[in-house]
């Protein structure tokens, strides 16, 4: 039986396996220390198109696309596509996935898209109602500046607590069955087997140039959850994974949870500080968007999963709920974060 | 056991149970045909509040509220949160559900929003995530106008093609149990044993001030993959009732199922059509937003199921998934629609 989990998490009976994924970048991820990971780095950041919205879009679609293709399927064994991204409206997905015709649930949960919608997505596939489903999420440089900071142009000067949004777009073939991938070894990937859904977390904070700080309390609140609904600790994950609370909010968050009783200095790696190299990068307190723990997860995470260096862990992004009206009526950015437990096969 | 159905649709082995639900709106729908089903109408569309943004998270947090008592359940009762509205970054949700510390999974499917929180809520309680889940959807016209269009104060003219956002906002407590309702009789409002989901469908259309033609061919395109999977007609329903396509989207639906091979002229019903007394409220087309459909599923629709004046209906939000970006740099208006079977005990 599946099974609800405390307050907050899920178990299915059995694993939903990551049959294949892919991950599309722009050229600052492709030139950081992951960049030789990324199947697809473009030669330039407006991927051929016109506006920085459609640079998004394609980014989706391409995602999509190869992850299909590495996993041997088609548009038409695809169940459903969970997929959302940063920008108002979605307009990502809704401009970038429609050319596959799949039935299409959008999700947002900000920058913790890429987590929520592999917990709907192992939902419906452990829940009997679908059989394949593709998981994907974006973000881009350049549409997330123009839709929450300053244009490009103005050039502004950014504090040292800002994150740079990742350019890129991670997507996930999702099944219940361990299937044949096309390439690779002809297994899936990883597997998951738990989640935990995460509510709005609030301390207040306004500072939308420090959002790793505004998130890390909603980070801490669903890590403390988690280790309850499953009564599980720190030193059983190989590696407890935040999406891109960067520098600044890596030290919020293993302080909260120092003072709820929970040590995970050790295993804690945030997607944001691994994908650029702030020093040389000029990304300051790391990465951040939809797009970074997806790209991170697709090519670095589940390849230490596959090559068994690891083979717990706890895959968690972490969303910032603002948007420039919020931020402009000076509202508070509250934070949210979803967890998944992923394991190797 | 849970199915996937054809190519879109989904059937749960055992109905899941709308439990209760409410429905809080605004000045203008409280003086339209529906005006004393409602549970509650404001006295002035700002709630008390001092941004048309706040005014629209109050609606939400209302209804859910309502929803919860009127069920006589209390937030730890409920297992998750599914919901979303039309602003930005979903921020009238952010700010209006916090307050419930109910894990929150966020849905973006433009007005089609009710419909695609109710399939998730359904997925999550009939696969054996959840015990009881609430969705809830909203729209504010003035959050709506600024975000969309153009500035209030400006006094445009509007086509009669256009319709009229909603001020209200609907909740829906799911359950796999009938439970024991407080108020009414004491038994589930309606049941759930169907779903299609809808994909992204462009018709190259592009004027925003015709939401409803730019969203009748996603609606098309839903009804006729549920008619297919579902191996059903369109006498099978009571009603076939679309979320906000208004008098324009109507026609062009009626005509575009009449291509296919399916005349619905006597099943359908447009919940925008029956919000607003276009003539003497100067609404035009009809209502639309989110809270359209939800408001009137919540005081009209399930009322007819509970009195038995209905069996069996379709009910089918649609979505116009657009943003003021995407319409200023000159692209179209694609659409979606998801239908859920909706069942009289």
């Amino acid at each position: 039986m599946n099974q609800k989990l405390g307050k907050a998490s899920m178990k299915p009976e059995q694993p939903v396996y990551i049959l294949n994924s892919a991950s599309v970048v722009g050229t600052k991820e492709g030139q950081g220390p992951l960049g030789l990971l990324f199947d697809k780095v473009g030669e330039e950041d407006m991927f051929g198109c016109e506006t920085w919205e459609d640079a998004e879009s394609t980014l989706q679609k391409e995602a999509v696309g190869l992850a299909m293709d590495k996993a041997g399927l088609q548009p038409n064994d695809i169940s459903f596509l969970f997929a959302g991204d940063l920008l108002g409206q979605s307009i990502a997905t809704s401009f970038g996935l429609s050319t596959y015709q799949i039935p299409l649930l959008g999700v947002y949960g900000a920058c913790s898209t890429c987590g929520e919608s592999m917990i709907l997505g192992t939902m419906s596939i452990a829940g009997g109602f679908a059989d394949k489903v593709i998981c994907v999420t974006s973000s881009h440089f350049a549409s997330a500046e123009k839709e929450f900071r300053f244009p490009l142009e103005y050039g502004n000067q950014r504090p040292l607590s800002a994150t740079w949004t990742v350019t890129g777009s991670g997507a996930f073939v999702l099944s219940g069955e361990t299937g044949q991938a096309k390439q690779g070894k002809g297994k899936p990937r990883a597997r998951i087997t738990g989640m935990t859904v995460g509510k709005i977390v609030d301390y207040g904070l306004k500072d939308s140039m420090n959002m790793g700080a505004c998130m890390a309390p909603a980070a801490a609140s669903t890590l403390e959850e988690h280790f309850t609904d499953f009564a599980s600790q720190p030193g059983d994950y190989d590696k407890i994974i935040t999406g891109d609370l960067g520098k600044v909010g890596q030290r919020v968050l293993i302080d909260l949870l120092r003072d709820k009783g929970y040590d995970i200095s050790e295993q804690h790696m945030d997607c944001g500080i691994e994908i650029y190299d702030g020093d040389s990068q000029d990304t300051h307190a790391g990465g951040s968007g939809c797009g970074c723990s997806a790209v991170t997860l697709s090519a670095y995470i589940l390849k230490q999963l596959e090559e068994n260096n690891w083979k717990k862990v706890l895959f968690m992004p972490t969303g910032a709920l603002l948007s420039k009206t919020s931020f402009n009526e000076g509202k508070s950015v509250p934070g949210i974060a979803h967890a998944l437990v992923i394991e190797a096969i």
